[in-house]
């Protein structure tokens, strides 16, 4: 008697298992089309829905979610990766190489195992686009949770320099340790946003994003043999990545990273806990 | 650059506005996929999604989620429509009525209206089957939250006779004065199922639910005559159904009361607050 009535949609019902994207603003979001679309096509009967949760609010918001009986897992984004590693109670392997977590999924046995997926995504990306990182002279502006797991990665890949830039002296010292324990040979260094003597300029901060017309360096121009990054997923044309269009750089979009991890975000919530 | 890409679905975005429908146990609601279908049909980006609260949580979890800024609506379901009422702060019409809701829609100033839509429902199902009320023996067993609903409904459309059961008395003698306040010519009356003298048999209990095989009444068949509704949507076919079709009567399902409710439901979620 279940057959498909036309007033009815075919993506949801009351089997239907919830993952949720959560972050204060939500609307630039790009998770909810593509792990969903990710998801059905592996045949899952899951949906991953925006969650907006406003920035005060999180501590009282997120244990009570987390008690939802068919939520199985949740993404993070800004400006909540910080927190989320507060909620997991296992960390997956680059969640213990970053400190930061970007998903969460709940095990069997009711806890949760945070894992981080930025910076797999970001080398995935460059990957596809056929632009090796090793050997490169790579520029990174921002160390909040996506940045940390960027400059984990991209270390991984053995570039020759990366130079870290953030506004928290601390964070700086931080990551930087994490990029030398990742690639002993490469000249980790730390220090302000500068595009001489480097091949890869990326952006993990949140300047740019939404309506922000702000550049995170200050420069009227790019040399047009850097290839420039943003993680930006929204808008996808960052003022960063226009920029390099009109300086005639190459460009790897947030999109793209975002493609990059979700196979592998969504392999991290199908597997058995 | 918004274009529609081949690997993302087109039903949920970082856009998206939420309502959810809050049950224990939630696979049986039927609300997902059809209030999903009549939001998008009108033209909304929202979704309709299942929401697993334990019963043991109701009162942790529920204070949250009404905190999520994206969460427009919830709807109601077994066995939280009495804990419902609660947390209105304002009350429709029908809600007022039967003192209890099945609904509650976020307003501007952020508190919250509830309102009734199972009564309206039923009767719109039996209008839709060109079944009248009015003038009918009727046996309506099962005085919750939707059942006293589908009481001061029933009620409203004037039928001769309206018997009532529920295992719970201070209830029965509560919606009968629900019923008589809407219909004083009505014959009211408080007692044990029967079919003999009845023109009209509705289950509004959660007996025959899921894998429950009992009836909500204990008698081996019906009287042909007889026209057999029950509210519960899933199965489609209860086993007070099964017997009232081997018995040769009409039926009226849990779906049509459901079909009945949607629009009226979605112009209330809708409609400016």
């Amino acid at each position: 008697m279940s057959t498909q009535h036309p007033d009815q949609v075919s993506f949801l019902n009351g089997r239907t298992r919830l993952y949720g994207i959560v972050g204060d603003p939500i609307e630039q979001v790009r998770s909810p089309e593509m792990i969903t679309w990710e998801l059905q096509q592996r045949g899952c009967n899951a949906v991953l829905v925006p969650l907006h949760v406003r920035e005060s609010e999180f501590d009282t918001v997120m244990p009570a979610l987390q008690r939802l009986a068919n939520l199985d897992g949740l993404v993070f984004t800004i400006p909540f990766k910080a927190r989320a590693f507060g909620m997991a109670s296992h960390l997956g392997p680059q969640a213990q190489q970053v400190g930061a977590v970007n998903a969460l999924k709940r095990l069997r046995a009711g806890d949760w195992v945070g894992e981080i997926f930025d910076g797999a995504g970001c080398v995935e990306a460059f990957r596809r686009r056929g632009l090796p990182l090793a050997g490169q002279r790579v520029m990174l502006i921002g160390l909040g949770g996506a940045g940390s797991a960027i400059a984990a990665a991209v270390a991984g890949q053995q570039p020759a320099r990366l130079r870290l830039h953030d506004l928290d002296a601390a964070r700086c010292e931080r990551v930087a340790a994490i990029a030398r324990r990742a690639s002993p040979a490469t000249q980790v260094e730390i220090g302000p946003p500068v595009v001489d003597g480097i091949d890869v300029l990326m952006n993990a901060s949140p300047v740019g994003m939404l309506g922000d017309a702000r550049l995170p360096i200050a420069v009227d121009a790019l040399p047009a043999s850097l290839i420039v990054f943003d993680a930006i997923v929204k808008p996808e044309v960052t003022p960063l990545l226009a920029l390099a269009q009109r300086s005639g750089c190459r460009i790897v979009q947030g999109r793209e990273m975002m493609r990059g991890q979700i196979a592998r975000m969504v392999d991290f919530f199908l597997e058995e806990g």
